[in-house]
């Protein structure tokens, strides 16, 4: 499967008062929405992720602002740039994910499929790919 | 009852990278999130909502930039600055609601515990206000 996993657009409601994007549970996010989380105020320079997670299931969108998103399975990596709130990426589980290049206005937005979990994430990269190798042996 | 429905306030996780706020359904938000919507690219002078629901519950928060929230019950008004990713209001059913004065970057985000129905909205401030007394009656 390609990492590309990019939701279908989310459906812009544009009129002469201005957007408004809805998106709803089981529908526009594939899931029920347990959490959600907005990253702002992203330094210059910053970078975020560096995880991956064993089995949550997120749908992030960059509603102001840009971003860049970087997805990697283990075996492809894809750069994909967050700059319209109308294109969601879909981050399944066990995909690294790194986030750079914020623009100081960027707003991330984040659907989670589970509440939050330390024991869900994979932070170190050599035990990622150690993971995908398991996990390659055992289907 | 006030009509000064204000959310206990987000916790900002903010470190040397920058900010972020999590919230989770039946915590910080409620109810169970069915959808969410955001409003943004509102354009000078525009002012939305002028609706009340008869049962929909919803919980806005500017995670950018900034407006103003008027909150009416048919006895009370109160307006509300939004100006605060952490700062979220809780709109229940049967309060009238008007949105104006948007920052050119707001991102009104809104969470909502069910899917868009028509047949929830009063859009007549008239039968909004008989609406009110009714319930009085009833109850």
């Amino acid at each position: 499967m390609s990492i590309a996993c990019e939701n279908p657009e989310f459906r812009l409601l544009g009129d002469e008062r201005g957007s408004l994007i809805a998106v709803e549970a089981h529908k526009d996010i594939p899931f029920a929405i347990a959490r959600v989380y907005y990253i702002f105020g992203t330094k210059e320079g910053v970078e975020r992720g560096f995880h991956a997670h064993k089995e949550l299931k997120q749908v992030a969108v960059a509603v102001r602002g840009s971003c860049i998103m970087k997805l990697d399975d283990g075996s492809e990596q894809q750069d994909i740039l967050m700059n319209d709130p109308a294109k969601s990426v879909y981050i399944a589980p066990m995909v690294w994910h790194e986030m750079r290049e914020f623009s100081e206005d960027c707003v991330l937005l984040v659907f989670a499929d589970q509440a939050y979990d330390e024991s869900d994430y994979i932070r170190n990269y050599t035990q990622f790919l150690e993971a995908i190798e398991q996990q390659g042996k055992n289907t």
